[in-house]
């Protein structure tokens, strides 16, 4: 494994992500040449931070790479995907790191012949975003979703998890349907409770209220200033996930109002339900 | 202010808050008499930890006290009032330390004229609950709030205030109504939400899907490991406003399931509001 998968990596678009794994493919293969692609006011700053060994705000770019990262939010990865393809003229691998797959996964059935696509979805993260917070080690010990399909050779996807397994992430291949309905519970939901909630306790404790909650609201709410933009887009191409784990959680909230009283055991399941879970979640 | 308060403080049960206490108004007023009561194996382990000058598992120890702190749960303080009444025969001030505060000013409403009573709660908590996790810097810094009504003189609420900025708390005085619509957002609705969603991506997710987890989920979720018993007495002795909270919440998620959508505005709008709530949180 001391061969590189790919020689050659385009990455387009150039955030948090994208910036953390060009900065993760050159700690572990420093001759890699890896090639940005954004817009203009961008690559300036991946030149600034030598982030990348060429840059390039032209789709052309990409094509000459041997592997092709979308990294840029879900909704523009899919329009990247038809905006590059016709310049992708040589065959290369096509994957990306968009929080939702069936969407790109779907745009990437049209593909031509010569092209490749496996979808990917690391599962990292950080407080700040956007390319001055990418960091080299971002990925490390953290899982990277690979969803093969017909659209790419055993081969390709093998190359693909040696790059992941490069990074330091572990990979974990399932179907873009499988990883669409898990994200809706682990990621989404949480996203979509916590914003929720501190709307109506905001709304409702103001600012006088606010300067007496403690700790517990605090943490609770830690992913509360999340930008819409971002979420946007990741509901709107999981929409009937999110809508069921919507449901689940909106029953969980009744039963809890229905019940809740000295003589109810409703409560004590749930909680206890809850403090199971969270102690596997703790231990995973 | 060098005068304590009180020379002989009663505190009736001993967990992490009373012990708490106890602790602080030794750290402050080294030579005030602090008495706990609580049953036989706890107040052994409080002289253990000499955390207090003198103990007793009968009620009648808290007669010869100037202050008695009810510090047990809810709704064995509301009963541990009616037990240790008949036992106050001098003039005392009786306080507590409860979570919601109408159950207890209703039991207060009814005690003989010379036991006077001003609602507490000391909005400060730890990771871990017990006499063990006991210590005096636990309400440095933290909101207390008291509920004067007409069961105390004017003067009985401000010995208790100079008791509280004592153990280096910020008393805030508001009726015991407005205490309770207030913790039902604060503090009451988050724990019920956290619960609630750990229990539904617990379920859905399972072990092998909690390992994909990132840090999102896991912050959001720390109170999720609360004891269903603490929280029974609080929502049975808050069950409107609790309820009122619950209903605020599941209508602000309905919003968010029937909207999500890529030309939507609501999702925006939650969003916005959540994240300017949590600026407004982070800096108070």
């Amino acid at each position: 494994m001391n061969e590189p998968p790919f020689r050659r990596v385009g990455i387009y678009g150039l955030g948090l992500i994208g910036g953390s794994i060009a900065l993760a493919v050159k700690r572990r293969w420093p001759r890699v040449m890896v090639v940005a692609i954004d817009r203009p006011h961008v690559i300036e700053t991946a030149l600034r931070m030598r982030i990348a060994d060429e840059v390039s705000a032209e789709p052309r770019a990409a094509s000459s790479c041997e592997l092709l990262v979308l990294a840029a939010p879900v909704l523009q990865n899919v329009t990247a995907l038809g905006a590059l393809s016709p310049h992708l003229v040589q065959p290369i691998l096509v994957t990306d790191a968009g929080s939702t797959k069936r969407a790109i996964v779907d745009a990437a059935a049209t593909l031509p012949e010569h092209i490749q696509f496996v979808g990917g979805h690391p599962l990292a993260g950080a407080a700040t975003s956007g390319l001055e917070a990418a960091r080299p080690d971002l990925f490390d010990d953290r899982p990277w979703v690979l969803t093969p399909s017909e659209r790419a050779t055993e081969a390709a996807v093998d190359a693909l998890s040696q790059l992941v397994v490069g990074l330091r992430a572990i990979p974990h291949r399932m179907t873009a349907a499988d990883h669409d309905r898990l994200v809706a519970y682990i990621s989404h939901l949480p996203q979509l409770a916590v914003s929720a909630l501190m709307h109506v306790v905001g709304g409702h404790a103001r600012e006088e209220g606010l300067a007496l909650a403690g700790r517990g609201l605090r943490d609770t709410t830690r992913l509360a200033s999340s930008p819409a933009g971002t979420w946007r887009d990741i509901v709107a191409t999981n929409r009937d996930n999110v809508s069921a784990a919507l449901d689940d959680l909106i029953t969980a909230l009744q039963r809890l109002k229905a019940t809740a009283g000295p003589c109810d055991h409703e409560l004590d399941e749930v909680f206890l339900s809850a403090a199971r879970w969270k102690g596997v979640l703790e231990h995973s």
